[in-house]
């Protein structure tokens, strides 16, 4: 039961299962995409980055190191799903800016939201937000955040950016299990000797991270990613221990046994390097982890392996940070991914960034920083951003988009699988919640190549680890846009098998 | 010469100076305040926080640590140099949400900028700019940033904030620092070990930071921040060199002899460290300061001293960071403050935020990363803040406030001198540039005292260090508003005199 989720098989019968509910939504209202989008891509340069894109590329390498740019867009005629470039080329966007549009382009909601009068000056005047917050402050972070907390969560901090909120939670993690361990406040000569860096004011603590985790590129939140070299070398990092995260073997109702003592084998190193840390004087006061490892190559935990990291890390008075920067708001078919784990009692601390367009994170009550100034910056984040997400989290409630990104989501599932047999052994692994789903290939070339066909068959998109297409929908997406992607898909997977 | 600007004395000596061309400017064209602020501030409520505020005040401490709140804000009402609460109480703001707004409340260029029906989609979808930028976002870094790039420097790299800002420049120093130790790309051995925090990859080098200094609250910057224990207790810190930041006898002019030995005694000791960080293996890649201590007390480092920093880093190959996320866009009087310094090269990077309204670096071209992706995040700042950053820079330039900050600087100035005379020895020390102007107090309980007296008596502000009191005004901020102040300003010591 634990892995019910994790199984693209089992999800599929347990969707069907809800079926007569989801349709008794759909009757009461259909699921919305914008309705002027266009009815399939069409790419009309000869190659990608057509000829405007790689002049514009030409340009900007002079300002900058432009070697990760993959197109210029037209962001005025780019619309719900569908991404135009200034080539003219109309893309099916199954990345949707790595996984940071909600809604789709230009949704009308966003746009009702800019042109009222009443929101302009909340656009122009950025506060410093923990010192002089805007009037409505406390109403947007009720109805764009707290109506939508992890179960159990009624505190918020808002950030700017996914690696501000990555690194201050490890920073709240870190206050509280200093508090913990003293028993008191900071002592003078904790005050004193942090300010030259040195212990105990600045304290031998650690942070446990993942193998093929991402948290962000800081300083801090480097030193607990593990997904590419490219990200982390020549930068000094903190010494902090890192645990094996599941890496299991599909299909998943074939492989239970083997992968359960993947679980087990996992959560024995974890045990293991916590008492190590404590022997080097190292302490791990917390561990932080994905729900789905979203870009080190969407790898999935199972239910049981977070319910028993949850009760290691209460066992030993460790935070666990659960980082939902990239699973948050929606694409998996909950509000947060780590919902589908059924956990026995909240993540100490959920941070989000991405679709959510404005950083932060929740934190139950006891990792509160006990004195203003703790957790701190000039913004803290963005009203603005609020007022945008307010707008996203009305429409998702209104318009059902849970429940339509579940069934998408099984939708695309039930195709990725039956192409799985049809073109083995060159994808395999189908896998995900919702449409937060991916599909790994044969070889890294053989996925760089589908990529790089599927944006000259009309689809944006994008990989994850070494050999993966991780899909990251926005919430708009659905079952007709699965369609136009599948046919896609094949296309492009017979184009390279000749 | 070399402590020309730093000397308030000297400093009005040079405005005189060139008071013939800058009547012409204004003769030309009027300094620009918005026409409808108010003509003083008025407090209405009894207390400050006013009831509005405080019953807000308890609402949002419900949800976070609200001890850092000061007052809840009408961003609608305020307009302009004054602040406007929920209480009604108009104040006139010389704090400028901690030196981040630049043209002050509601300016019509901003107003204009979010009315205008073709920045409407700029607004609502923000790209993942390091992959698919916007068609203009050439045009935008031009426009907005390298028509105001610091001199010598023609490559500008956007991030989301302040904080984000320091840590990628302190990679982008470690990069290059590593690149020239091997003389050549990262080996197997790097990528390898990067991935685990080990060495090689993950290098043994250090950032050298300075006394006093203020760069952020993010792991990487908050091991090169020094100004307050309560940022930086029970968060594990780099052990990472701290240099002396010059610390002057005031007045200037009747100190040069000892000042002097001041810069000198400090540069010794940074060569110094510089010597034992090789010496332990554990060299220095990057430097990081800021040209005036903003956030520490308004310490300001002498045009001899930042020559001599810049001579003394170039020799060693380590690169020059100067973090302007405070002094940038203007404040001193130039557009970014280490051009007062006459530097014999440019800075290797300039840091911004804040007034900048959107973050990032300028650097020069051997700090452009070699590969892509190492300098890089899923926002790397947003397109909606180079759109409001484009009219800041027009209306600086359009309105000539540069030449404006510095007159009304000087006006500032002139009458902080001769309070500190009258009022001796409560006050003492005024000094800065432009208006990003301090002055201390006899003791930090009357700084604090003198804050508050401030607020009931309409003037909204803060302090820097222990007690100081420091001037972050917007850049429309001009002589009228200086009267004003002053006048408060000798109210509320007369009233605490007593």
């Amino acid at each position: 039961m634990f892995k019910l989720f994790r199984n693209s098989q089992n999800l599929r019968l347990l969707l069907t299962r809800i079926d007569c509910k989801t349709t008794r939504l759909l009757l009461a209202k259909e699921f919305s995409t914008p309705t002027n989008e266009p009815n399939e891509p069409k790419i009309v340069s000869e190659s990608i980055p057509g000829p405007k894109s790689k002049k514009l590329f030409g340009e900007l390498n002079q300002i900058q190191n432009a070697g990760s740019v993959q197109l210029f867009i037209d962001y005025d005629k780019s619309i719900g799903n569908y991404l135009v470039d200034v080539d003219g080329n109309t893309f099916l966007d199954i990345y949707s800016q790595i996984s940071s549009i909600p809604l789709g382009y230009n949704h009308p909601a966003l746009i009702d939201a800019v042109k009222n009068p009443k929101n302009l000056s909340t656009i122009i005047n950025r506060p410093a937000l923990g010192v002089l917050p805007n009037h409505n402050f406390i109403d947007q972070l009720r109805s764009a955040l707290l109506s939508v907390a992890p179960k159990g969560m009624k505190e918020v901090q808002t950030m700017a950016c996914g690696s501000c909120s990555v690194e201050n939670a490890l920073k709240a993690a870190c206050f509280h299990y200093r508090a913990q361990q003293r028993g008191r406040e900071p002592t003078e000569e904790d005050m004193r000797t942090c300010m030259t860096n040195d212990q105990p004011g600045s304290p031998k603590i650690s942070i446990m991270s993942f193998n093929g985790s991402f948290h962000g590129r800081t300083f801090g939140a480097l030193s607990c990613t593990h997904s590419k070299p490219i990200h982390k070398v020549d930068v000094p990092a903190f010494d902090w221990p890192i645990a094996d995260f599941p890496r299991y073997k599909y299909p998943l109702a074939l492989n239970a046994d083997e992968n359960f003592k993947e679980d087990q084998r996992c959560l024995n190193k974890i045990e293991e390097l916590i008492e190590h840390q404590s022997k080097i004087n190292c302490p791990v006061a917390g561990m932080i982890l994905e729900p789905i490892q979203g870009e080190g190559g969407d790898n999935h935990g199972s239910k049981y392996f977070f319910q028993q990291l949850r009760k290691i890390s209460s066992k030993h008075g460790i935070a666990l940070v659960i980082d939902e920067v990239q699973t948050g708001c929606g694409p998996t078919g909950k509000f947060w991914a780590h919902e589908h784990f059924d956990l026995e009692s909240p993540p100490d601390i959920v941070t989000f960034s991405k679709k959510m367009l404005i950083g932060g994170f929740f934190y139950l009550p006891k990792f509160r920083p006990d004195k203003a100034y703790r957790i701190f910056n000039t913004w803290l984040g963005d009203p603005s951003k609020l007022l945008l997400l307010e707008q996203v989290v009305k429409t998702i409630k209104q318009e059902n988009l849970l429940e339509s990104i579940k069934e998408t989501g099984a939708y695309l599932l039930q195709h990725l699988d039956r192409l799985q047999t049809q073109y083995s052994p060159a994808v395999m692994n189908a896998r995900g919640l919702g449409t937060f789903c991916a599909i790994d290939f044969e070889t890294p070339e053989l996925r760089d190549k589908v990529i790089k066909q599927l944006h000259l068959n009309g689809v944006h998109c994008g990989g994850s680890g070494s050999k993966t297409l991780r899909f990251r929908t926005t919430l708009t997406f659905n079952k007709k846009h699965v369609d136009i992607f599948v046919e896609r898909f094949e296309r492009t997977l017979k184009q390279l098998r000749h």
